[in-house]
């Protein structure tokens, strides 16, 4: 973060009414406390649905910078209401587990898929000249065909979350081609850092692994040679930001990657080597997950660093680091 | 049509229990006299909603070879009842009007996706080892980015409709990738040919032509230079067989295409030859529909040439005179 964008921003978003829903969620409120520190009027919005990613103490410490508003993007009501007098709309509510979706598909739908289009349709109603930032999922290409895989891949999800995601977003560049509204879609793949979903692996199996070493348990590693990148969620935010501030993202999908692919086993290797007492088990794939696993994932991310300029400043070992230290002092609100 | 093949798609599906969604509409109930002929066992379920394609009369001489279940696939009840002991599922049930998508976004996504996705979970439950053949749509692609269009193209709909069959679609592919389920998909383009929709534009613009060069009225051709290929009803229908047939269509996506692109003026200039006394007028698009055109689009339909030996046989000369003939005899039934 060079203080010149930093400026920028405050430029831009100072004295803003910004909306964010999954607002009390790992990237949310991390997104809303930059945000509140910018100046602007933060209204959160979290369905504080106990196996998602809200959490009420992820805003300890900036609650007062900022408004909670406790409801569902199922609701449609609730957000007819809460999408009127926005300026920008940063939409991160989602269900996140691949495993739960094929277990309970029809709540990824409504959540997924459908509670989007009825977002999409009160701010075509209600607030036409509001900006929108969807957060999407690499989860959308399924197996990639190639590696790195950029936006021209084909989207042929492995699960019923990535089908839902995948009309969840192209409902955000239709509103935008069809109705003008100025959304983009950023396409994530493994964020990770402070304030993540550590209960289980709903949002990732990094989260599992970290309250696993931090219990001074050991973790499981499934196929350790299966290669991912991992965004950091400062680098993350930061992607967030730009996009919602540039006109130029309207009705673009951008890639987030990090800093290139590391092997599982190198991502449990260094967490042993920042504090994992009890190590790690390496194990296959048990079979319900073998089904819907993607193989090797990491993202080419041309895109979003031309056009945007944004690119990753947090490594991984410097981001793990920084993860497990706020979990260590933390621990107890996470678990 | 070979006699081989004719006597191939007897021995495949005499005494088979057959369930068809979608099935007195156009191609289902077409499709239904095919495997009634064959002596397969037909059960057609159908909505009859007025705007959609249901007509009880497209089955009119045949009525005692099927049976018909009036219901619709969003009632997930009767369709639990439904699928059990089918030995095939051809899945054309579907709202088809882009501009309704655009109107009414969330009943086209609890038709073309919610309802798809809970007709997928019943077979699951109650009838793992069914086939299914769906009947997705070229609109999934949106404006071409290459022509011909194969199967590689990216996914990036114009409108709420080609979202909701997107998903729709994937769902299929999944629960054969994920549940065995054995699915496959036909992309289907400008299909056309006796018992079509006339009443309106619903399914597509040439129904309204043809009513209109029966009514002799005028029809208005809208940007006589874009180019489309027509697929008659027939050849449509030797697609769904050929793909249920054979374990090689198990998880595949096919395009459906014709005889090559024609401007739609060609296809005007022909209407009129065969009998649109009032001919036609050239204008623009209305931009309501402008907004949502894919521009021009034909399909590169080698996939299933190549896969399944399917090939049109009808061009559009031929078909467009029997499709008139047709409604010549029934046009009091169709408006």
């Amino acid at each position: 973060m060079t203080p010149g964008s930093m400026q920028s921003f405050e430029s831009v978003f100072a004295g803003k009414h910004i909306l964010i829903t999954g607002g009390l969620g790992f990237i949310g409120s991390t997104l809303a406390r930059r945000l509140a520190g910018f100046g602007a009027r933060v209204q959160l919005v979290d369905s504080l649905v106990p196996e998602y990613g809200g959490n009420l103490y992820n805003i300890r410490g900036f609650e007062d910078a900022v408004g909670v508003n406790i409801s569902d993007v199922r609701d449609e009501h609730s957000f007819r209401y809460l999408v009127r007098g926005q300026d920008y709309l940063f939409n991160l509510a989602g269900q996140t587990s691949h495993l739960d979706s094929m277990l309970d598909p029809f709540t990824d739908l409504e959540i997924n898929c459908r509670a989007q289009l009825s977002i999409l349709e009160a701010c075509r109603k209600y607030n036409p000249s509001i900006r929108i930032v969807f957060a999407s999922t690499r989860q959308i290409y399924g197996k990639p065909d190639y590696l790195p895989v950029d936006e021209s891949h084909l989207s042929r999800p492995v699960d019923v979350n990535g089908v839902n995601k995948m009309a969840g977003e192209s409902f955000h560049i239709l509103y935008h081609n069809v109705y003008g509204i100025a959304a983009c879609a950023l396409r994530l793949g493994n964020t990770y850092g402070p304030r993540m979903r550590i209960k289980d692996a709903r949002q990732t199996f990094l989260g599992m692994w970290i309250r696993l070493a931090l219990e001074r348990r050991p973790f499981e590693v499934w196929d350790g040679h299966q290669l991912r990148d991992f965004t950091y969620v400062d680098d993350a935010v930061e992607a967030f930001l730009l996009a919602a501030a540039a006109d130029s993202s309207n009705g673009r999908i951008f890639n987030l990657g990090g800093h290139g692919p590391v092997s599982l086993k190198q991502v449990a290797d260094l967490l042993v080597e920042l504090g994992a007492p009890a190590g790690y088990v390496e194990r296959s794939f048990p079979p319900e997950r073998k089904q819907i696993d993607i193989g090797d994932y990491y993202a080419n991310d041309d895109a979003i660093r031309r056009a945007l300029g944004w690119e990753p400043r947090t490594d991984l070992r410097e981001g793990l680091a920084r993860t497990m230290a706020y979990f260590r002092e933390h621990f107890e609100q996470y678990v």
